[in-house]
């Protein structure tokens, strides 16, 4: 007997009839003897229809209210799988994220889990209750609702897991698992059948879209066990833990690409110490993310200073730097691309960066901005040249391969 | 300053034009130097959508999940509220039943009140807040989320102003107050000023629909003062409140009649100890309200019973005495209405019930039951001729009157 957490998304819960057939793929699981808890997004169009309710009210809603209002759509997804299990005679209880003892810091909008007590929960599956948590949210330690923001239900599963010591984490998704790359760019793009959770990482990052990354982070800080897969069939998907990688051959596993890029330059700065910090605090209390960060100096008393940030945040991040640096040029730059190669074999293959930047030198694709990390290598270029790139360097370092490719679209996960 | 507790219903939250009007209304009071807890209801059909939904799963939804359900239904509208009150300008905060601090007995779709813990709304209150409650819900102690069934909203109002000794709890209704008999009926009814509670509780027993009884029966028992007023204008309404109709001179005080009657008769039961105790456990155990009883004793051997229930109950209480009781002969009896007249000065006035008989039998109208109490004279009679009944006690004790009365619907309470 395992036991195994289940997380499906709002496309996989979007009205009866697919509640049912989630119903029907837990009880299978029930009834070979394990122990499941299943995580759940809100229906379908749910969030959006009740952030248009809010919208009718005011243009700035108090996020705590927010939050009140947007964890219902998550109860009634709770809910409504609950009795379509019960319906096919097996025990079930539902859990808000609060009552299935899912704390958070006090922050709404995206609050991050803090603690989790898990004895409620662990009562109801020894009492033979397949246990249905409600993703995307949890309660702060003064009893005010909180969500998690994005990736927010990947998050509560990976949390639930690591808390119950669950033996696998399973993310249902529309694609069978994790691809070399994005099957709709390259058709020989292939799925790994295995990749650690650094690889993961660096993917999810990337936009590979299949897995939140905040929830990667927490499998890999609490050696969870994840596998993603499809919810359309039962294939074995792919499963993400440690090591994974480190037996295999190839250097290069994956080939993300990101279109949402913005390039913000910042000319003429002073070069003064705390210059850098205040930039970046001040984008970070808007919440913007900033991504590769270049800067140089220009002579003694100048620096320049480039950076993205996804194109959501442009206007956001625009009025933010005028305030703050009123004195200061600054240049944007769109319709840019982020194409990232990623790999644990590269830490120990110093070329790899070097075969990338060839390859797409002799497809003629010139590179604006390079960031590394260990395992990975990104570089920003043209948007309308990202195809290319992805389809060039998916050839580049072998990925043409093997086993067919199932071309799916990929889902982007509450 | 006083602390003034405001109910409204369903239809008052049934969209975002008429959440605004209620938040407006609200600010209102707040702006006058009053703290202000709001308890709202589900927005209009919401309930009924969410029952919808259920019913697409399962005919037989476990209790706990409906309740998992439908409370996201008052969840909705408190995060809306507060949002709309907030655009005014106002600190607000929302609380679903179980953050307000309201426990309840470990029974779902009827759950009562046991204990109110206060202090997380004072908090609320103190620090200059709106504070908005989820009618019709709490939890248990040992976390399941419940609804308080019929009249729940209502429940919820009065026991938070009984646990925050507020100063008065208002229920906003689709009328101006509580009138001598239902206006609809009677155009010469007119609303009373004053009630006193046990007045009212036999008014809302029978049928006068603007406060559930067991609102009535809380605010009597805590001694919270009620004020019914419409959420349509400024006027006064009626105020629920001790010994206010003693200083009245009328006996009678108003008039109230129900056409959901139907009458179950047991004929040749066993005289046997015990068997009254069984007929009516029985139909409890199904939550089946008994109103008018009558037995007689045929012989020593036997006796007939006779009972009203309403008439949504009737197949309900067939199958269970047809199972509990296969050889009793059972006559049912419905199109029939009971007619009731109320007035705490009944219990200093000996004639009152001769009085309503003599009316009735001058008007031709056969009394089929009777059953009275200290402040009550119940009579059931043909559901046809109830009307007429209404009007000719409304005249017979001196209730067409004194004031123009505004003829208005009578409002259900969630």
């Amino acid at each position: 007997m395992a036991l195994i957490v289940k997380k499906f998304g709002g496309s996989s819960v979007a009205n009866p009839e697919r509640i049912q057939r989630v119903a029907r793929r837990v009880v299978e699981t029930a009834q070979a003897g394990h122990q499941v808890v299943v995580v759940v997004s809100a229906m379908g169009d749910t969030t959006d229809d009740l952030i248009d309710l809010a919208r009718q009210l005011t243009s700035n809603p108090s996020p705590r209210e927010m939050d009140m209002l947007l964890t219902t759509g998550e109860q009634i997804s709770i809910a409504l799988l609950a009795m379509a299990i019960q319906e096919l005679g097996q025990n079930s209880l539902s859990f808000t994220g609060g009552l299935a003892g899912i704390t958070t810091e006090a922050v709404h909008g995206r609050a991050r889990i803090t603690d989790i007590e898990p004895s409620r929960l662990h009562g109801a599956l020894n009492d033979g209750n397949v246990v249905i948590v409600a993703g995307f949210q949890g309660i702060t330690e003064d009893g005010s609702i909180t969500t998690l923001g994005r990736g927010g239900s990947d998050t509560t599963a990976v949390a639930l897991a690591a808390a119950l010591k669950a033996d696998l984490c399973e993310i249902y998704t529309d694609v069978d698992g994790v691809y070399t790359t994005d099957p709709r760019v390259v058709k020989a793009a292939s799925k790994l059948p295995a990749i650690s959770y650094d690889e993961m990482l660096e993917l999810a990052h990337l936009g590979a879209g299949v897995l939140h990354p905040r929830a990667v982070e927490f499998a890999k800080q609490y050696n969870v066990a994840l596998m993603v897969r499809s919810s359309f069939n039962h294939n074995p998907g792919t499963l993400v833990e440690e090591v994974a990688a480190m037996e295999q051959g190839q250097i290069v596993r994956g080939i993300a690409h990101d279109m949402n890029v913005v390039k913000i330059g910042l000319v003429g700065m002073q070069s003064r110490i705390g210059n850098l910090q205040r930039i970046f605090q001040a984008l970070a209390e808007q919440s913007i993310n900033v991504d590769i960060i270049v800067t140089s100096v220009v002579h003694d008393a100048q620096s320049d200073i480039s950076f993205t940030i996804g194109e959501d945040d442009l206007n956001t991040a625009l009025d933010t730097l005028k305030t703050q640096f009123p004195d200061v040029q600054i240049a944007v730059e769109q319709n840019l691309a982020k194409v990232s190669i990623v790999g644990a074999g590269m830490i120990s293959n110093p070329g790899v960066a070097a075969q990338m930047f060839a390859a797409l030198a002799q497809a003629g694709i010139s590179i604006k901005m390079v960031s590394t990390s260990e395992i990975k290598v990104s570089t920003v270029i043209d948007q309308e040249r990202a195809h290319e790139a992805v389809r060039t360097l998916h050839t580049s370092f072998g990925l043409d391969s093997v086993q067919e490719a199932v071309v799916a679209g990929l889902d982007s996960n509450a």
